[in-house]
């Protein structure tokens, strides 16, 4: 893949200050795929503009405004090919609609909006786009995460039983005082959930792409601890599965100690496997009867499905942004098959805005169950 | 306390072959606190003597019947001072009947009884005994144990906001085929609570002696994954405590690749604490905002009430069995301050009937939620 | 074994705030073999006598002076059958001569003493005598130390190549200024050797007991750090074995954060072993080209050379004193073979006199090689 | 530093299946500080040609040789401002001074050459040169290893008395058989050593960059394990430092289940540090008399040395090619600021030619070491 040209890709979010748009600018340019060429950085214009000069864009493709963005670049004969949408949830469905509708693929942040009913309707645009949509969960582009996902799906663990899943933080422990923060914690930008929205939303994902299992319903308590807090800052929630497993996912932002503890459990009748995101290179499998093994990415036990999304020999580390490069990388080659007109191979694997509604289904059904007293919802 | 006698301590149960009976021996003689004089080991006659030989206990002290025991050592000059019941659940309430009728000190396993109604008559009898009762809910004994308890007490950590509660077994991930596997699996003999009532307690025990929280509702999802199981191998379990914290809590039998693995995690508006029975001697202290920092037992930051339980210097790592010798040693000064008439200095603390009681509650009230689909249901 | 009276034992040192004496107590309680019956337990009669009071032997049984005591309990119909020596290391040798010349069975510390002389000496002493001598190099008694010598002597390393030692602690980061420090930074009782001969003969026991190999030469470098120090605080060793392997030590008492960080990494041509004393329940297997195991006390994989000398099931953590009981607890059925007339069982392992030599060789020459710019020398 | 256009970059080596190569491009790309523009990827003018195709480079600027590269290069207009070598280690000094004698910048891997006298020849073409020389020691560009060197530069630890490093690996565990192996193991390509060039330099390299410590002398003992192999493949090393501090280093390519286990622990009269590759996110920070305390990238307790060349938030691990693209960023604010013609900030640090000097000096004296029988010899 590597001899070809980078894809033009644009930014609609991530100006000066923003966490994520940078995470987006590295992941996208680790593997030489994409090449950022045009931005409307920021709601403001001229924080737009400044930020497109920080990153040494083309002021000609630096955009006030992510709709006259869209308009331009759609015509330009060397217009973007592509565009990441870093911008707070409740624009992640009025921006990708426009990009969209001009046949731009589209790579966006998590979770895919801010309301179920937005969720739906980028469903529908996103079928009918002839454009490619990829939703940037990207815990699920780890190697030993694609190694856990191969082995379950191999059989290895047997029947699946039970899932622990958590994603604990600590850094809203007290009042917010970041601009991080205070979209997060604000409904109206960041949706109905607070923390099940913005970490436990991964924690779902992760299990479900790794488990292949399906949620029929689940019970959460939810609750905000900061005085005066708007939304959930810690959640609990029981979860049943298709076929009779059974899990638990903990979420919380006031945790401390906690920074990215995303860690993700699943035993079967044949054995377990665990992982956490702090440590991603290893991967525990605990089968029945047997010593544990500790597979290493790159190393002995590792297969194919981590082999491929891996760049370097074992025990040289890969961390959080290689991980989410490994979105851009497979999100580079489905976008290049769709413009050469070839199949996709089966293993180039990314959530999709199908994952990403559903995603929106299980933020809605915690916020829904919590406050129906833990009743059991589906999703 | 070392200059005096032994106590004398008689045990029902524990005969060959019996696991936790032997550990309550070597519990009973690592600080030479007891001296065990008499036995009643077994439900059948021929091998309660065969191991009170093979124990080199007097034959004249073995006794083919527990009540037998009670009855001749309440009346021998030199008879035992306090007995240790270790047998299955269903005979906790009989047997320490028995014998706190006959003031004679009970050292009894957990959980307190197989029923409410047995809890709640075993709590009778003890209050109107003059004999004193200590259950073994061992981990209580572990110094970083206490040291986080005190900790707590202390407020170091704030107001308590969040509980994570585990115990992780896979011993039961197959149909069990093993004396120990199958008392526990039998609804008559174990009571209605399968991992529940054998782990949950004590992973519900050491949240509440650790925080002091009291639980007001729980709502539970209960599993019996092992075909032909007949009592659940898997719980999944949301609390609420009274003041506002929330919590979660696994046990579970079917987990493959976890031992032993209890873990307490709890989070306040300060800081954390993070434990594991299997790392007993490390204690992680999370201040909000610093460092994380690891307290040793015997070392820099352990306090007072871990230090009175530890038997050697730091990094000379103390286990489960020492664990367990707190409880008898911890027992061992309140036997003495009773025959003595003394006060109990504060300090000396042990698991009480009360305990046992709330524990037997907790049994029920994860089973009837469980029942009812998970609804919230008091203690 | 345990349908026997328990082996009446004596000591010699372990008076009032001693720290040894208090573990080899302990530890010869454990299992239930031993009975303290009597002690000359300090170099001042008085403290002696205060201490026996202290531990409850009868006044009868406490002695002002060892000599006295093995002269009269040899004597004795019920006398003592063994001691616990557990002085400093220069009283070892007239210790230990005064028993072993009366058929009293002797469990020693270590180092063996703290000249060459001497233990020249006291292997003759312990040669011409009928008693046994055991010394206490008592992490040998650790299971996973157990099964690791049990997998090399199987071939399942192949040929050893690289053995890393380590046994870093801090408590003399500073000048000294307890009862402990005094004597061990005291020539005159402790030997030629500080560090190497407090610890350094610990990993160099356990390196030799788990791999089997012999040392042909070392060159060491030792250093005293804290000013005034007389013998060494650190050291730094490479070895080279008989058949070609090859090794390095490090033992220190400066290095701030460590406790009791004896390590010992052992590599083969077909694979490695690695265990940490701080975490003795667990033992790495790296079979090469394979996915790296752990292997757990009493969990799958622990073999038969672990499980004789284990008590609990895996995730039960057995620690220091557990290990150091197993000493006891071999010595207790050496003794008893010795009393039966009957051969000892190949199993029962423990460190001997020769060992013991071999230690204070290797002190000696660590502190010869040291002095001679660390020059290749023999053991 | 964002807002300018990135370096012209050309590579000498790196050509397909080549590891090294494809890291330095990674790294180079990761802050978008260079835009790959030229090659001679391999020795062989095919291969090198289908390198630069598979690559992506101008068929016009992919050259058969490197020799013809430096000229022409240095001639164009847009020509290459620096240039990356990552051929074996023979290659380093003729390749390196082509393009220091016309003023292109180089960014060289390590060690600095295959030789002594090379290494001389390559400090006097760089200090006659206006190019900087920027080495690859790539592990100093951690953002924990930046804060270990603060700290100790800080006196946070107090004099500095121990150091312990090593480096340990297995893939050489048996005769070699790829091509990375091959030419590692050549004498005439990789030079005098073998593990203790390839890896031992890096070991001895973090261990002079975090303390600060000079070397004055060393004894090594160096082993070839694997039959038929030509150079060590084990080596063990005792340190003597300016001012008496004592070091051990250890590196193995043959320790199974090592994969690159590159450790530093550093001790000294106030504290400690501990920090391994392999998790290299964290350190472990002992002051004496205090509970430890474990410092994360982006968490609490990280001061401005890591700070500032760290991408994300704490928890979301950074690893080996991160830190690579550090020692990138350095370098290109050092070739910036020197074709603006500004002073260097301070902060900016990279290994240098004189750091290569040293590294090549430490070889040669483990190799003289070890022939004269571990002789302490000085760098």
């Amino acid at each position: 893949m590597s001899n070809t040209k980078p894809i033009r890709l644009g930014m609609v979010g991530g100006g000066n200050d923003a966490f994520i748009g940078a995470v987006h600018r590295i992941a996208s340019r680790i593997d030489g795929q994409f090449q950022l060429t045009a931005g409307a950085l920021s709601s403001t214009p001229e924080k737009s503009m400044a930020s497109g000069a920080a990153l040494g864009l083309d002021p000609d493709r630096t955009y006030e405004d992510f709709k006259a963005m869209a308009i331009r670049e759609a015509r330009l004969k060397d217009g973007i090919e592509a565009v990441a949408i870093v911008t707070p949830n409740h624009m992640h469905y009025p921006v990708a609609r426009e990009f969209l509708k001009r046949g731009i693929h589209v790579i966006c942040d998590k979770p895919l909006t801010s309301t179920l009913a937005d969720a739906k309707k980028l469903v529908k645009a996103a079928e009918s786009s002839d454009a490619l949509f990829i939703l940037t969960h990207n815990y699920t582009g780890y190697p030993m995460v694609r190694q856990a996902r191969e082995m379950i799906a191999n059989g290895d663990l047997g029947d699946i039983r039970v899932v622990q899943a958590e994603y604990p933080q600590d850094w809203l422990t007290e009042p917010e005082d970041n601009k991080q923060a205070e979209w997060r914690t604000d409904p109206a930008r960041s949706g109905a959930g607070g923390s099940v929205g913005d970490i436990g939303t991964h924690a779902f994902n992760l299990l479900s792409f790794v488990t292949g299992l399906q949620t029929e319903v689940l019970s959460a308590d939810l609750q905000s601890f900061v005085p005066g807090r708007r939304l959930d800052d810690n959640a609990h929630v029981m979860l049943r599965f298709e076929g009779g497993a059974r899990g638990m996912l903990w979420c919380s932002q006031v945790a401390p100690g906690n920074e990215n503890g995303l860690r993700l459990r699943v035993y079967g009748a044949k054995g377990g496997l665990e992982w956490e995101q702090e440590d991603p290179n290893k991967l525990w499998y605990t089968p029945f009867g047997e010593a544990k093994r500790l597979i290493t990415r790159g190393g002995a036990g590792a297969g194919e499905a981590a082999n491929r999304v891996s760049r370097t020999p074992g025990g040289h580390p890969e961390g959080y942004l290689e991980g989410f490069a490994n979105i851009y990388s497979e999100a580079a080659l489905a976008i290049r098959a769709k413009q050469e007109g070839i199949e996709l191979p089966a293993e180039v694997v990314f959530p999709t805005v199908q994952d990403g509604l559903i995603g929106v289904q299980f933020i809605q059904a915690c916020v829904n169950s919590s406050n129906r007293n833990s009743a059991w919802v589906s999703l």
